[in-house]
């Protein structure tokens, strides 16, 4: 599958981002900001920001490119601050290919540029005053952010809880993953709608546009977390089991294969080879949980298109480039693998 | 020496800030928000919050108080939230008299609830809107608490980096304490002054007053964590020499007694005993660093009251009371022994 749209919007602003990201992130002491920087310069696929400015541009045209931008800045300063703790908390080593921040700048900086990369993600949601948003559009925009960015917490702290516990069901994950991962794409889609001034019907619209695409997101990250290409992820494959983590695979298939059940609990309990992952992975897999995650991600992805569709029948759609990166975004979200 | 006005308003207000704050940090995860609640049941002196509304209605009047309130409630959160990722970067166990958020919830968690704080001091912040500071004057305050927030990162990325330096001198020092500690305090008069619908000017008087009260405060917390009483400060003695920490008591003694150096220089890379680092306390008060510690906190507390007399002999003040807290406030910070 192509994704000719967004891979277009991808070179056109990703470069844009970039750049204003390094010059946001710029100050003293030098090695706090180097650490701060750190995974953002290792790249990454920046769907959040685009989402931000497609949505700007679909519903408000070229005018909302501006307001759209710092406020697309502001999530993804937010989104690479929640992988530096993540990756503190998880004791991961690797990141997009490269070592995490705490295993180059030791756990204090890590964790202090996490916090200036938090701070730095408000102020330029709030400097999208400067550039034409209006302070009460400004208001509604932090608002958003300060409210996803606690869902977001929230989501981290269930997912930590979850990883010792073993009666987590599906609405539960759903709960989880809504506020873990979705919630910010729900937020992103917001602001760029935000950044369009588009009346409150239409914030909401968009924003449940998002949380879709964040579901099948997050479920599809599930899935290349078990069985994707390492060399194209960047993460070491298994960490999720290793770690304990309820993915929907994992709560599909113990639900469905009790000795299953069992033997997951003790790989999360006890010593781990590489062969009894491999095991474990491939018994999941013949439960049906695979085609069962591949369908639900395909299914909210689905969701979202038709409720960008509505809009459009709606007459609200103003930027019919901008419209396809929102539809390939969504497709994009479930089929990723990487 | 007593603060007659300062403990008056304590009495009136931090139970009154404290219930606030428990209705603002309940949610799921449970365990989470108990984590987040952790440290701020814990109590504490709440200088920070008595200070927004201390100025809020000096020079707004009984008006400005419920809109003082949100952001002092944001402040007292934030403020928070950094002692909680502290501990975790110092690996303090305790803390206010208690076992710190990571050592009774673990660390993953005590991340998170921090990140959770900060998101819900940036909330509250904006919620000021919601009581009538209207939507120009939130922007304002926002971006003053978020440019305070980034502060602080800073600062405390200077004393994590400080800690293995041997050449930081007094105005390296300064500008640490300024960034980690007093930028907080001009938040603080400064949110106070936004409260009051003050002129920008005024704004920009009262954070020179919180700024220096700050200077004031930390140089008095080197001083108490020092030669302070455990038993009322609730932090173990001596673990900023433990830690190698540049307080101004050494690195005014370093620089004068080339001896004392390289013995402390030898205290944070060998092997510590109670009985070494006893000796090199008493060694520091020797160079005179203590009176001259003494001495400084006490100018800039003179300084900071100087700017308040300004404020009033320009009839800016409304509000006797409060006026006489923000004084003793100032006096308090530089005189405190816990």
């Amino acid at each position: 599958m192509e994704f000719r749209a967004l891979d277009e919007f991808s070179k056109k602003y990703i470069p844009l981002l970039d750049s204003y990201m390094r010059d946001l992130l710029r100050g003293s002491p030098e090695e706090l900001y180097s650490a701060a920087m750190h995974l953002i310069k290792a790249g990454g696929k920046r769907l959040r920001p685009l989402m931000v400015i497609a949505t700007a541009r679909a519903l408000g045209g070229p005018d909302a490119e501006a307001r759209a931008l710092s406020l697309a800045i502001g999530i993804e300063i937010f989104h690479n601050f929640t992988l530096v703790h993540d990756d503190i908390m998880d004791n991961d080593d690797y990141r997009r290919g490269m070592p995490t921040v705490h295993k180059v700048y030791g756990i204090p900086l890590a964790i202090t540029a996490g916090d200036l990369m938090f701070s730095m993600a408000f102020l330029s949601v709030i400097r999208a005053v400067e550039v034409g948003l209006g302070h009460e559009l400004t208001v509604k925009a932090a608002r958003t952010f300060a409210d996803a960015s606690r869902k977001v917490a929230e989501g981290q702290g269930y997912d930590i809880l979850f990883e010792k516990l073993w009666d987590v069901d599906e609405n539960d994950y759903l709960k989880m993953i809504y506020l873990k991962t979705a919630a910010l794409m729900e937020a992103s889609a917001s602001l760029g709608a935000i950044a369009a001034k588009a009346r409150d019907e239409v914030v909401e619209a968009m924003g449940e546009y998002g949380r879709l695409v964040g579901l099948a997101f997050q479920i599809r990250d599930d899935i290349i977390g078990l069985y994707g290409d390492p060399a194209k992820t960047g993460k070491p494959v298994y960490s999720d089991l290793r770690r304990g983590k309820k993915t929907l695979l994992v709560i599909y298939a113990a639900a469905r294969d009790q000795d299953l059940r069992r033997k997951l609990e003790s790989i999360f309990t006890g010593k781990l080879t590489e062969e009894s992952l491999r095991e474990a992975a491939e018994g999941i897999k013949a439960t049906g949980a695979l085609s069962y995650a591949e369908g639900l991600a395909q299914s909210y992805s689905q969701m979202a298109i038709e409720r960008l569709e509505r809009l459009r029948s709606s007459g609200l759609i103003v930027d019919e480039e901008a419209y396809s990166v929102l539809r390939e975004l969504a497709l994009f979200s479930a089929q990723r693998d990487k």
